[in-house]
């Protein structure tokens, strides 16, 4: 049922982070995916039995606003958040929060479906669309 | 002079690629750093120099669009513009082409100006305003 | 008491792979240092700590075997062994499983203790030999 | 004609540093990556050909010791050697100097030739002896 909300827990690596001592800019991509990856396991279909079936879901898309920085050792939580009901594309929202629940962190990440052989757009296949509409 | 203009190759490697046969959605912002940092060091300050004179620029925003895919081993051109003079706040627009020039990539990467003790905003620095002005 | 041995759970990423369908042999060092630092934060002493202490511990040597490999998606375990007391070093023995618990890659990975402020060697720290010695 | 030797330039990124102000240790595998390709590119064959033409080329082992640290925007020389012919196996010794010259990592990295269709072992490639034979 829409929307779905995903938690995620991860702890930031040292090479996680750069010479400013906080988490550096470029890492956060990673986060996204390990945001969209567990929520779109639990609702029962990893990611990687969709590519199994044939279709692969790469980024179309990403806008992320740098709120304030993540420290090294903080166990942050990923906050990932679906709306709609993908079609030709499949949004994500994702909130960071800090160790401390501060939220620090917002991005949306648009991905769309490619036949895996073809590399050609086809529709969230309907396996996925009955999980999300739950 | 507006615009400031900078063209950086780079040589994909094997690291920066995933499974998908092609560059990790997640590692683009690594060219884009490469981007802005040699534009910087072409107008002649050298982003460490500025770190040492007291400034540092985190990454405030980044909106990226993937409109098509870069491979292994690929020489990549990484066109790196700024349209203003910074004020609080700098722009770069960032370009990818492909090893046969054709637009694959395009990104805009807002960074802020802070005192790198006090981590609080300030000015964008004379001598880097002089250097874009040119 | 001696050996110490931890084991943590990690779930592959796509972005940990490369075009071979794989773990990138690039991506194993964040691994071991998941591993050495939940050894440590389980044995009471976050590595966080070490440094808020004036201890830091960078990596002296690596020597990584890669016997099979790693697939996306895989939730593996990582086995961290400390065999002796660290004295000037201290030396981190990890060996990876697979999901279905086979041995892939082993590594041993050996860390100096420095003073973070002179960045001079120092002895490992007496609460860290403690929690060691158990 | 043996021993052949590479030097390539590198420009130390922001991403490649953590927090201690210096190159994480997990980033140096991108570093022996790029002088072992940019080596046997010069020597008239792009590693991109030769999975082409069905080999591939896994890492079995590394070595790897860190003599001193590399920091940021250094431009640092990566310098490999083969001392000899490759059979089953091909080993790559790499040597990083620092921007003033001076050598602070040494590494030793084996690869393995596969067939890329069924993964087994397989001899090194003719023409890849051939050019190294010189």
């Amino acid at each position: 049922m829409l929307p779905v909300i995903n938690r995620t827990k991860y702890r930031v690596t040292y090479g996680d982070t750069d010479q400013m001592g906080v988490v550096y800019y470029g890492n956060y991509a990673r986060l996204y995916e390990i945001g969209r990856t567990e929520m779109i396991r639990e609702m029962g279909m990893p990611y990687r039995e969709l590519e199994e079936a044939g279709v692969m879901m790469p980024v179309y898309s990403v806008e992320s606003t740098f709120k304030d920085v993540i420290r090294y050792d903080e166990l942050i939580t990923i906050e990932t958040t679906v709306h709609k009901l993908p079609a030709a594309k499949m949004e994500f929202e994702h909130r960071i929060l800090n160790e401390s629940g501060r939220e620090v962190h917002v991005a949306r990440v648009v991905l769309v479906f490619l036949d895996i052989k073809t590399r050609r757009p086809v529709r969230a296949p309907e396996t996925l669309l009955r999980l999300i509409a739950g």
